[in-house]
């Protein structure tokens, strides 16, 4: 997560999301390949190579849901994405959301920290209790992995259980206190736990997913959990403010996240018009159209940040 | 989800946890395989072969977590294991616990309801919102598949989040309301969904996770949800009670998992002492070992069911 850190610096906080669905990729381009994951993963390692040559993102979310829906050739294609983000040395985060019973998480750990799925730092799911999260606390202490648990999350659903207020009648717990305050709270005693481990480490292997939907929220948990560093979803197709990545990225910061809005820029891509109604497009095009959009997506989170004052 | 139903009346309540962790399998086995994932298939197939043959159980649920340990040969293990059971004209339930915002809950659900992860059932994590539940039940609505959400787990974590009392002041709910019976009431509205929808189907394809370990809360659970049919972790290896389980099973019932004290079972059996000893275990002797585990476990079952005034 330091390390993170630290190419927020280098690049900017831009995230570029590799949430590559077959369906982002024109018709006439996914019938050249024998099977969509080999279109998919071509896209990626293009993507992956002009980004890497433009410094436009300072690491790579790979959502692994539109691999498994691709089968075990998708799961080929997972895999080597993410070994090709390693290979350029960039930081890979899997966006996996596991969540289950400290045996069952122990391979979930396994499963995303070694192995053909390895990954630099996975998304979390608290649900089921913070004795959940200790098998993949082990692996941020021994083998310098990192996790981010989920906060708040970006989409409208989160007011059904993230946004509830708990009763106030339950012994410490302070008045008005909502079932994702009560994961701000362990996600500060963990980084209580690591700044023991490791005293000289500017930040917490384990931080948290906190959506850019809503601006006082933000503000609210940007304040709470100044040292935490944050994944930031819900900008760009989401709907997502720049204004509200802003304040985010204020404290120890974070990276925000953009997928679709990247991945399927070509779609609204003015340049591309007439190819696009030929169908004609090449995957150079579509590369290109990306590429653009992840520049012009690092710009604009560049300028607000100058803006209101935060720092990288 | 009724298809389940009617199993359990065929065969009783036990479902066989294909949990394999490939240290499961005695060191000496495993070394006769080219890869850990070709022991954990050859296991879960002579494994489902027997409970098939004894007519011991109603189902099986296959863990993911243990084969996405294994890497792309894991998760071929994985793909075939679901294969050999659905040949076996048997219901596949798979543990995966998903959850993500609609349009990657869409991917997840393509993922495991078509192509080569495909399964009858899977389970959900339901924390990010009740919007992440809708691509699944568009496939419960038009596949004939079915889902089982997490409502309390059989972990100790659940007291974390699940368990935490709300807020009375926030318009509708009522006093003493926890977080999981938020869960419960999203699950009674989508019954009332599903029963206009399918006015003859006996069983709402939209279940619940509810595990057996603890007395008052089952009560509670069961009373509260009549209609609900459970997915029941914590017997066996997780210590929870079976007079538990026969309380969860009454009403609209529910299946019962145990994996590990079945996949495990050859560690503790006396009659394996020696083989044990000397290392020389073979396949079947696990297997069989496994498999008058699972009949014990039904017996205990069902006996306790008689008892207790269930009825399957």
């Amino acid at each position: 997560m330091e390390l993170l850190q630290d190419a927020v610096k280098q690049y900017g906080p831009l995230c570029v999301g590799l949430d590559t669905d077959s369906s982002y990729i024109p018709k006439n381009i996914l019938s050249l390949y024998e099977n969509p994951a080999f279109a998919v993963l071509d896209y990626n390692k293009k993507l992956i190579d002009a980004i890497v040559r433009d410094k436009t993102a300072c690491c790579f979310k790979v959502q692994i849901a539109y691999y498994e829906a691709m089968g075990i050739c998708g799961m080929e294609a997972y895999s080597k994405t993410l070994k090709y983000i390693k290979s350029k040395n960039f930081i890979a985060i899997s966006d996996v959301k596991r969540g289950d019973i400290a045996s069952t998480a122990e391979a979930y750990a396994r499963a995303h920290f070694l192995g053909d799925f390895e990954t630099d730092i996975i998304t979390i799911n608290p649900y089921m209790g913070f004795d959940t999260l200790k098998p993949f606390l082990e692996f941020c202490k021994t083998n310098g992995k990192g996790i981010f648990v989920l906060l708040r999350t970006s989409n409208t659903g989160m007011v059904d259980i993230e946004q509830r207020v708990l009763s106030a009648s339950q012994g410490a717990l302070q008045n008005s206190m909502r079932v994702l305050d009560v994961v701000g709270t362990e996600l500060e005693r963990i980084l209580c736990e690591m700044n023991k481990i490791f005293p000289n480490q500017k930040c917490s292997p384990c931080g948290a997913v906190v959506g850019c939907t809503e601006e006082s929220d933000a503000q609210f948990l940007r304040e709470a959990h100044p040292n935490l560093f944050f994944l930031i979803p819900g900008y760009g197709a989401q709907g997502g403010d720049v204004r509200i990545c802003a304040t985010l990225l204020k404290d120890a910061g974070g990276v925000v996240n953009s997928s679709r809005g990247i991945l399927c820029a070509w779609k609204k891509d003015a340049l591309l018009k007439e190819k696009r109604n030929s169908e004609t497009l090449a995957m150079e095009d579509i590369v290109e159209s990306a590429t653009r959009a992840a520049l012009l997506a690092k710009k604009d989170l560049m300028n607000c940040i100058t803006k209101n004052g935060a720092q990288l």
